[in-house]
């Protein structure tokens, strides 16, 4: 049974794929690490993932026994562990932004000067039903941030045909995707019954949605808003697309319908999805809209930012890196 | 001191009205009626208003010696007793969509046949900020509904300056805005740690934003999407609008400081507006950002959809009809 | 593999068990009926359960081969339909009121009168930690109350060494224990930012607790009193005993360890706990503290009301009566 | 006009402090100071306040110079503060719990060395409804904390009675009591959809009640654990009192009534209430109910914990400070 290690495993998404492989039957959850809660017992934090094991520092030379790491850490400080893990011969999906953006100099505009950009052309990007291939192969996954995951599902179908014009894409997500680190926005006086945008104009996972939807064919700059909503998990996007030629509402939900043919964890519904109907779920739900008014195209995607938008897409990864059933461990 | 009655108190925004109006230092609150609670005192209902009046069944012949009426009724039911009201001498302001819409053919398409088309003419649309002087002098004033009241605040200064080619309206609303009636869709357990579209496509207020914007000069079919959200009240509209040529982000600035300069309840704030700024006030916020990245015009409206969206804006609009200032009893 | 079918299964509880059973390993899920939504699919009503059948109306010939029922029903109206299932052979997990109290008078005094007094007496009290024994040897199982359950789990140690002269039990409980009708007080409105007592001195699961404290040693009428929480499942009670005599920390969390040595789903826990912590498990939390100020011992007990406090008790059960882990299928 | 300033207004209780002063018609509010804000305007940390003041940093022979001050530092900072206005012949309210335990002992035990304790016998507890012909003359007021307030208010009448053999307060509150530092216990996804204890055994508001409760004439330590809800304002006490002799419905009913007689902010009300019908008000709401099954009376008291429980009170202890009435300015 292969053996994993989780990477930092005190934030939210490193302790739901700690949780996932602690439960998952094909794979041995090794050692959980974290930089900051070393020492303390994972329930301590989080007594709800009934994981038994304690969190340790970091040791390379401890950790690099095992076949493969899920690393959790924030963007610049994911590449130098990413790094070591990898000439230690382990098989890496990182969770951070590190290994996503194909252009190094994107990266660098976004984030910050990139400490291993010679690793960047052996990562694949993981989201899961577009490089599935690329994927079982790979030695480094990138996973996709949780919005870009939500994005590029909800419109690979319709860029690669090329029926994107224009795209808004307006997103409500829950607070959990702010990390678990207490500050002013996190507060519950400051989120409970309130509505905010954030990162207007500026979010950094907009660079991922137009280098992946550019990918499949549709070269436009998204405009992309995320609001912060009194919930914990679960991101629901509304993509308005302005189409480059008419569609009925059949040949749209046709599209779809055979792009995402035999895919496990996508569910094409019949109303607009809730984010409590993928809760703690792999699952993307896509709803599909033609408007006769005025032409426009509009799909929602719900997905549990925490799992699908990270921890369990990571896990779905591993599954096919080690030529398991995708699904096995989730459900 | 002129006396005014409240129609359908039983309901949140005629509630608040009243309890507006029974706090109102230039009007006496002299009856509210309610179709289903008669009998009852509104403080069972409403403790937190502590309105010590109850609840009657309308009687036409009492209420009708009152100098005005609040009509807080379902469109539909509303035109009858407005009809009334307006025959006794009474100034009216009606709540419901009924007198809303300029053509009765368009008003008959979305809700039902009109029971007296004959009135619309007599009505002013009750967007305090766009209708002021009309609003003085009429017998008959048509409060805008809640999205349209933020939508059209948001847009009217780029409609008016011939400057909207298309335009995306993501909105974000509290459950109050459904009603008191209890549903599955109103049910906590529904609503809580979820969000979800509703009406897509297919949402009553599009023809009422429509035919504002096209009287401002913005003849576009709008794409409206209303989302149902865990917060009570309050309601935030995210716009997203292709300019008809390029804005930079101090024009656009400009553009709004000039059309709402003194305005009282508009305030144009820095920061992307939480609906908490607004709780319980009768202000609309907004905010704005020419995006140099796509060129789009990003404008975000929050208001309190009982309050500004209904209530409070009744209150300014009956404030204006009896000479007083817009203001008074609104803070 | 035995065959089991819910009946009830569109509302919460129901609803679980069809989950539980649909995913458990050792039984097939053959049929769920509903008396208002047979015809439709359940994922219409509850898509995050991913239960691929449809409600049926209930037709006892055809329910009747199963080997086992589950009765989700309100009280009243369950018992016949037990009584029916009894009669064709089928072991039962009642979910309703109507066989746990075991004098009918004191069932008739605070619900209605009983449809089948008879049974009463083959019916075993379905508090798996106190009736495991009789559970598995049962034709019929009374799954106790969500309360009684979190109440009787928290009090039975001091109950059965004599050591409760009296005791205040206040309990906090999210509105899914309320049903999924549609009412005032289940409103998203009139529930969100709220705490509000409700069943003050009358509540139905008191006299259920006494029963069972008085069957342990403890025959004390209870103080009880349930509060309203804007969340949406769990439960968490509050237990203040005043002891028979003086007793230390270490004397009372000695009591409780022995007693529960070897439980799989109590969790003796070393700081209060949260209802998330148990939340969409079979685990009741249990927190002990003798406090030196007042000599009183205060006992915190959370629990998921739909699942310890019914439907995940209820599976539990249901592997005991067939020779099965207690816990297969919860995890 | 007398002039007032409010120290420490960042913090929420000294920013609604500020709020009700700036539109308090017999107040001027001179300055506002905060240690860490200094600098910023009031409404960029509370845009819903809209108080037109910016924080300043604390220079005591500017603020020297007003008629009196609201004090809303942490206990331990207040009291040094606290004598430097006194000092200067300011008239001072102060929301810290530097002066509300008459022992300087009972202090350092619960809290710290006490800075000033020559100024404890000079300050007058600030519970309006017990206290009020003490405050109008006092020069310092010592204002309660939020849950002495809500349970001394709850237990007063049945105290001075001699009625009160025993009591249980179990205390459910809001995060905003929990102050506006971000903690990982007022994280949003730490609250929401959960209720938890805290402070078992050992709050600091304990020996408060006590103190009130014994000069009342029922000295009996209280049972008191509070418990943290996903709201955000709002304060309920369950109080469970074991009477010296038995009391009727109506024997209860009567004494609270006599007790309460004229109170401006009191509200005995029919139905256990819910904290929203006391929502940013200076009410106490009182429910009362003789339990016949155990003979217990059972009291619930309602407050805002930021408003009665702290900012709104001291507001109506100043009015009386300055020969006001108690009420203006607040409703």
């Amino acid at each position: 049974m292969p053996s994993v290690v989780v990477i930092g495993a005190s934030g939210y998404a490193g302790a739901i794929a700690a949780d996932l492989l602690w439960r998952h039957p094909q794979f041995e959850l090794a050692a959980i690490t974290a930089r900051e809660d070393a020492g303390r017992p994972l329930h301590e934090l989080y007594p709800h993932h009934r994981v038994p094991l304690t969190l340790e520092q970091l040791e390379l030379d401890r950790v690099g026994r095992a076949d493969a790491a899920i690393v959790a850490y924030p963007h610049g400080t994911a590449a130098p562990v990413v790094a070591e893990l990898l000439a230690r011969g382990l098989r890496v999906v990182d969770l951070s932004a590190d290994f996503r953006l194909r252009e190094v100099s994107v990266y660098e505009h976004w984030y910050v000067p990139h400490p291993h950009p010679e690793l960047i052309e052996r990562a694949v990007y993981g989201l899961t039903e577009l490089y599935r291939a690329e994927i079982a192969a790979a030695a480094l996954v990138a996973c996709p941030g949780c919005f870009p995951t939500a994005a590029i599902l909800a419109l690979a179908p319709l860029a690669a045909a090329g029926l994107i014009a224009d795209v808004v894409i307006d997103a409500k997500t829950g607070v959990s995707g702010m990390g678990k680190q207490p500050r002013d926005a996190n507060h519950f006086v400051a989120v409970t019954e309130n509505v905010r945008p954030y990162g207007v104009g500026a979010h950094r996972h907009m660079p991922e949605i137009d280098q992946e939807l550019a990918a499949l064919g549709a070269p436009v700059p998204v405009t992309f808003t995320p609001h912060l909503l009194p919930i914990d998990e679960g991101e629901l996007l509304s993509c308005y697309v302005t189409p480059t030629r008419a569609l009925s509402q059949a040949e749209l939900e046709g599209l779809y319908a055979e792009r995402y043919a035999g895919e496990p964890f996508i569910e094409l519904v019949a109303t607009a999805p809730g984010v409590r109907d993928v809760r703690e779920t792999n699952v993307c739900a896509l709803n599909l809209h033609a408007d006769e008014r005025t032409g426009k195209l509009f799909v929602f995607a719900a997905i549990d930012n925490l799992w699908k938008g990270t921890a369990s897409q990571a896990i779905a990864n591993l599954n096919l890196m080690f030529g398991l059933d995708e699904g096995l461990g989730l459900r």
